[in-house]
């Protein structure tokens, strides 16, 4: 039985941007699949006291340097968005409601809302583009639009954030193999080492 | 004319350590050389509002787990010091006093005081240890114990991480490079790439 791995992310977060490139084909090397779970940080920084990076003194400026690096290093395209960060309401509520019926065009979702706002400087926070972006990849809009004022949808994103937080996680991305928690784009070397060898 | 690498680190910094052990051959196989900067990074913390990282919730507990992985991720022998943190004052008067003489020496004084620290349990923060250390490398135990209390020498940490900071330095390890910050063990990729092909 492969090991399964969790990834956890936010929609607003460059690094999980990059992790949400990378990490399929890592687990798919080593025989294993990957379960997405998109989170709200901005909840988590309620419990663990973390900022949103362009606020932290110092980190902020390099961050403004370190993004736009690391997408080259890993040949992404990246094109900082005007407005950042912006919520992942909108976009995890869609990423929630289409996991339940196809877990696998959730993840294209993702992708595709996390390209729009990282790559086509489209915001994302706006439920309006989020239908557009789904369109894309094949989700009808009316469902999904009609799908993000339910209330058992709206409410899948703090669900989600709250179990998240009860197994530690703090960042974005942030990843769980057996229990055992990596996080940053940067810990996918160990993440890989760990799927193919075991602990290490 | 190659291009010299900055090397900044906390003697108190596992992931300082890890790079100590790496950035020589790294700069080496480019034909770089490395010029290296202990700083007290409860000076910086001040600035940056930065705190060490068993004092944050939830970041605490993972280092606990990150920290000997990356170690072994590495192949660097590490065991967790009993004491942690500890404060690098004398550690980074001695390599100072040094570096003035002998910088390679000094180098050499600084990974035999990480070792010391984080391989072999002992306590750096007392000036007889480091004392003891140095005299392991070749350096004369009178001399460095009386240069330890002298004024000019006590003066050179603060003074060297007024400067990293001037340069942007919030973390440990970074490394700047014709001016481009590297924060972190994990970038030391990114840096060997800005080596090998210049800016990317």
């Amino acid at each position: 039985m492969a090991t399964p791995v969790d990834f956890y992310f936010d929609f607003s977060s460059p690094y999980g941007y990059f992790a949400a490139h990378r990490i399929d084909a890592i687990a798919k090397a080593q025989g294993c699949v990957v379960e997405w779970h998109p989170i709200l940080l901005g909840l988590v920084f309620e419990v663990s006291g973390g900022r949103p990076l362009p606020a932290i003194p110092m980190k902020g400026d390099y961050a403004r340097v370190d993004v736009p690096r690391t997408a080259r290093f890993h040949g992404i395209a990246y094109n900082h968005p005007a407005k950042f960060p912006v919520s992942g309401q909108a976009a995890c509520r869609a990423f929630y409601w289409m996991a339940a019926q196809d877990p696998l065009l959730a993840q294209r979702l993702a992708l595709a809302l996390f390209r729009a706002y990282f790559a086509d400087g489209r915001d994302i926070s706006s439920p309006q583009v989020t239908v557009d972006v789904a369109a894309e990849v094949g989700i009808p809009g009316p469902a999904l639009a009609a799908a993000l004022s339910d209330p058992a949808v709206k409410e899948a994103p703090r669900s989600a954030t709250q179990q998240a937080i009860s197994r530690g996680v703090f960042g974005s991305p942030y990843f769980i193999v057996d229990g055992e928690p990596f996080w940053g784009n940067d810990r996918l070397d160990q993440v890989e080492r760990r799927l193919a060898e075991g602990p290490f």
